[in-house]
């Protein structure tokens, strides 16, 4: 049996629980490497503690997942059966404690499933899920760099469409389909291009703003390929920028990597935050840089951990996330320049590559 | 108080529910005029059966809230409160059944809330408003019309980028910067064109497929705006196409024609789905017509009711669905017509005036 299975079996153990139900899908290909979408049908990974794992999926998924799977002893469903009576059918008869996802099953499926189960008790398997998705592994870094590169050959391609007059909704279009070109399965979240002013808008929409000289224009863009995300933030100058926009995205790049430099196993979260915030308070802008540093990245594109100032955890080898710092100094001008760093055994291997010089574009 | 919020007192009343509890973005929206994104913190529309009802909103939102909402009384909790504490403050003591949406609130938060509140028994809320979302009001019409003009001025500025050679993505592209440049919030689906072959798959992804001259292309989208979701299919060929695909276009053209003619008060969603399949199956393409004949469309792209063979309910005044029959033929191509539909009082109002007599584009 696969390894991140076998750390269920272990949890399971030491947590007395007679059998785990996963039933997200993205969780059934994490642990199994079938993926899926099942709409409103019921898709289950099922761990009995004594015995071999099996999936129960819609019969019209039997074949995918036959293919994909190594998770070998498949059960199907059909439209007209009640799923949880047929995965009462082939669970062991004496489950008194099952362990499911709480913070994704909703209260009617629980319902229709403690009614066919009638477990005496139902514990939460977010902590273990969590707790492997954190650390990535070999595969999983592979994939996750394959996404970067994307996304890093889409944002070449965008800005070599950029001058003045073009607007950030048709530079928007221009990424998103360079995203679909170069095979991603879509976008991570919803592509930002923020154009002037509009790049001090920590969450600002695209929109009709057209690109001028003399401002600062900023790209924020993620893709999913293979399961996993991407996403990274570059700002670059159109044409010439005042010194005080070349002082505030210098201020950006010293901050960023300063917490990359401070990036390696056993440091806290809070610590890389820190790095950079302190760097740009002493500059003068720390009450321009209002949001974390970062954020955890893997098969979603904002996951566990987050990194903020107060987040005492510890680094671990294997963890990826965001470092992300920014500056947004109202009718001057927003900067934000963001990896994908990967904590090694020795330090931090940053998966981005895309140049953070300033560089002038259009 | 508002028409929605007295059918839910009267349906506290009917069902003995001492308070109801609304979270989901979307009802809270239909409710109040509030519309707003939470993310992970709580947001709650509650109405005690007694007494004026409430909102519970995270403080950074309060003065949206204000702004928005029908509901005047708002209360508000920060990050470092238990919501469902804050909730248990301001209900009335002898909740003893509370009503709420079990098919949209997880488990880990059913047990938080249930951990504080206390009440006896937690009655399901689906059903009432389902039933009043499915009948659509003036105002929310006016906003479907308004979904509708804008993806039929999109497709209109897509089609007009087909040339022989374009990729069926460079157009999804165009059309997709259309629905941001014409004031949409975004996609209501992932928009699809499909060229040649591809037209035949009615789960088809678009591609690098190039459009060529002799074959049939296959538009599919919608936008969300408002809040109000649209959606449109046309099929258009490109130069001079064969004499069975003419026939496959004007088989799935009277189809949609005749379901159109069937959609009337008292009439059953299946007997639409009857008058397109009889003729499509009449013409010899029945086993090519794979799929239902359409879905319910209101503030989700597919709600209640499904319009298929089967469905015995009774089409009233205000239901809005699609009505999108399709023929698939592999190798040959397919053909999909869809509209949006409105039951009125004396009959049916097409949404959609897109014309539908078979176009050489191209």
């Amino acid at each position: 049996m696969n390894t991140r299975i076998n750390q269920l079996y272990s949890y399971m153990d030491q947590h007395a629980l007679d059998a785990v139900l996963v039933n997200m899908p993205k969780h059934v290909y994490y642990l199994t490497g079938f993926a899926s979408d099942p709409h409103e049908r019921f898709l289950g990974l099922i761990i009995p503690r004594h015995e071999e794992p099996f999936l129960l999926v819609p019969a019209l998924d039997l074949e995918a997942a036959q293919a994909a799977s190594e998770v070998k002893l498949i059960y199907t469903h059909t439209d007209t059966d009640n799923p949880y009576e047929v995965l009462k059918k082939h669970l062991p008869a004496s489950i008194q404690t099952l362990g499911l996802e709480k913070g994704f099953l909703t209260v009617s499926r629980f319902e229709a499933l403690s009614a066919a189960i009638g477990a005496a008790r139902y514990a939460d398997i977010d902590e273990p899920l969590r707790e492997m998705r954190v650390i990535k592994s070999a595969d999983e870094v592979v994939r996750m760099k394959h996404a970067v590169r994307i996304i890093e050959d889409v944002l070449r391609a965008g800005i070599a469409q950029v001058k003045p007059g073009v607007t950030e909704i048709e530079l928007v279009a221009e990424l998103e389909y360079q995203m679909k070109k170069l095979g991603a399965s879509g976008p991570s979240f919803s592509t930002m291009v923020l154009a002037g002013e509009k790049s001090a808008l920590p969450h600002g929409v695209p929109g009709t703003r057209q690109v001028r000289s003399g401002e600062l224009l900023l790209f924020d863009l993620g893709v999913y390929a293979d399961g996993y995300a991407s996403d990274i933030t570059r700002t670059f100058a159109v044409g010439d920028i005042s010194e005080e926009q070349a002082k505030i995205y210098d201020t950006v790049l010293q901050g960023n990597l300063r917490a990359i430099a401070a990036t390696r196993p056993g440091a806290t979260l809070a610590s890389l935050d820190q790095a950079a915030r302190e760097h740009i308070a002493a500059a003068g802008y720390g009450e321009y840089f209002m949001h974390r540093l970062g954020h955890g990245l893997g098969m979603d594109v904002h996951e566990y951990p987050s990194v903020h100032g107060q987040n005492q955890e510890l680094l671990r080898s294997g963890m990826v996330f965001t470092i992300e710092p920014g500056i947004y100094v109202p009718n001057v001008g927003g900067v934000r320049i963001e990896d994908d760093v990967l904590v090694t055994d020795s330090g931090v291997e940053v998966l981005t590559s895309f140049p953070k010089e300033l560089t002038v574009i259009g």
